[in-house]
């Protein structure tokens, strides 16, 4: 078993060529400044990667292409939870062959209003075929997007059964009483709960949780970080304003993910990060100046990040 | 292009062994008996067939295994629509090299809330990758489940760049003004409206649409298929209203695809039918008993269905 993540985590951008096929140069380059500026790990094929748009194929290629370019796997927790059970089982095994520190699963999304039985039986087939006693395993739950929950009652009976192997939880249900109850059931049993935004981290740690993995974080590792050392110092509060401040204005526009390579893009002074994969579009030349003269205004920056 | 399908298709149910491996032989027979027993048309890898809980690398196997084992591609439509665009892509290639007559295309249902210009640029990537004449793209319209609709407005935008490929819709939406739009909007520049469901078939047909794609011609294709070849008979209604209670008896279960599967199960003595993919969980023994006792209350057969 490796090290347990905690901290800043950054579910990271995917970079795509004018084609939509994946820039592996771009994604290295990334990661590390992300790593060099506060982000503890890496949760790569998550939401805002747009991992769901890429086939099995192409994130395991490009997570290669991470570890062969020097990012290290035991600082990566990828996404490997997909609509199709083999498709998770397959990354899943290949995330833990290449030794990365867990996997970050999302429930399978296409059915909805399945009973816990499936969704239990769903990842205890992953645990089982992929066989590993290095896995592990982060459940990722976001109604908002999978529509399919990950309820206490779930992560009670996987505890149960997998106790070595189901590590925690990213919450990106947006509800901050959500958060706290899982803290409040799991965490004394060593369940690691992450923040799934920067806005609940200071709650998050006091409550007894371990950080947050968060689209901000793509951006503002660094401001994150810095809140995240700082939580039980005196200005903690203040650190905790900042970081929401720089969220609210990312939040502002239409869709996140765009917002967050269009971020990228004017302070690397990089257009080609401006590429996102269908369905998504990127923003309008509008939209962008405006998110660029609000983060301007904000005196935000994203020091050392370079084209 | 080869012939345009019409009448009844089956979005057939996918047989799995106690390893939830699919099972090729049961899956070729099945897809045999639904042809000789009214179905028109295979509309495989739907919604019912737990398609997205398969890999595509497992349904470009089995599509291969039904050819090779004798179903005709010219009866085929499978659904090829991935959250994946590059999964899409190869799905619809490979569907297209076959020789199969047509495709049926979820929308990429991960990301929820994405405009119509992200949902056409991922049709339009399709189709332009493919770059095969034959491709005959079905739209899958299926709301309380993908989350992500196909909009009159895009399938405007969809028929106007691609007339000789975009065919027509599967409405799932459960939503009889939205299927009669559809018809009153495009049937006239020959695109095919199918209902999602049995119960508007009558209506379909009585309003200019072609049939329907329904999870019920799994095991009931006998009826669906005398009431649309007497749906201008004056016993339209009476036919009508025969595979309306057929559909009531099989959707008061907790969930239509075990209930399917249970169907078959019983009717072809073959236990071995119950097996569904996680998420999904079979019916107990109790709802199985129910739904059997209802379906034999209501004089419902399979003839010749057999283990």
């Amino acid at each position: 078993m490796t090290q347990r993540l905690r901290g800043v985590l950054a579910p990271v951008v995917t970079p795509f060529r004018s084609d939509y096929a994946p820039d592996a140069r771009r994604f290295v380059r990334h990661c590390k400044w992300l790593l060099a500026h506060g982000c503890s790990g890496l949760a790569v094929f998550g939401t805002n990667s747009e991992a769901n748009s890429l086939s099995a194929d192409e994130r395991m290629t490009l997570l290669e292409q991470l570890v062969e370019g020097g990012v290290p796997a035991a600082q990566l927790m990828p996404g490997t939870g997909c609509a199709a059970l083999t498709d998770s089982v397959r990354l899943t095994a290949h995330a833990a062959k290449l030794g990365c520190a867990g996997v970050l699963m999302l429930p399978p999304f296409y059915y909805k209003g399945v009973p816990d039985e499936g969704l239990f039986r769903n990842f205890s087939e992953v645990i089982q075929r992929v066989g590993d006693a290095r896995l592990q395993l982060y459940l990722y739950h976001i109604p908002p997007v999978a529509q399919v929950p990950i309820t206490l009652g779930l992560i009670e009976r996987l505890l149960a059964a997998y106790p070595e192997t189901v590590a925690g939880v990213k919450d990106s249900s947006g509800d901050w009483a959500n958060t706290k109850a899982l803290i409040d059931a799991f965490a004394r049993q060593g369940f690691d709960v992450f923040a799934g935004s920067e806005v609940f981290l200071l709650r998050t740690l006091r409550a007894g949780g371990v950080g947050c993995i968060t689209a901000g974080a793509n951006v503002n590792p660094h401001g994150i970080d810095r809140a995240y050392r700082g939580w039980q110092s005196p200005g903690a509060e203040a650190l905790q304003a900042g970081i929401d401040e720089v969220r609210r204005i990312l939040q502002a526009q239409v869709s996140m993910i765009p917002a967050l390579k269009a971020c990228i893009a004017h302070y690397a002074a990089d257009p080609d990060w401006l590429a996102v994969r269908p369905p998504l579009v990127e923003l309008t030349v509008e939209q962008r100046a405006t998110l660029v003269s609000d983060l301007l205004a904000a005196r935000f920056d994203m020091p050392g990040i370079a084209p």
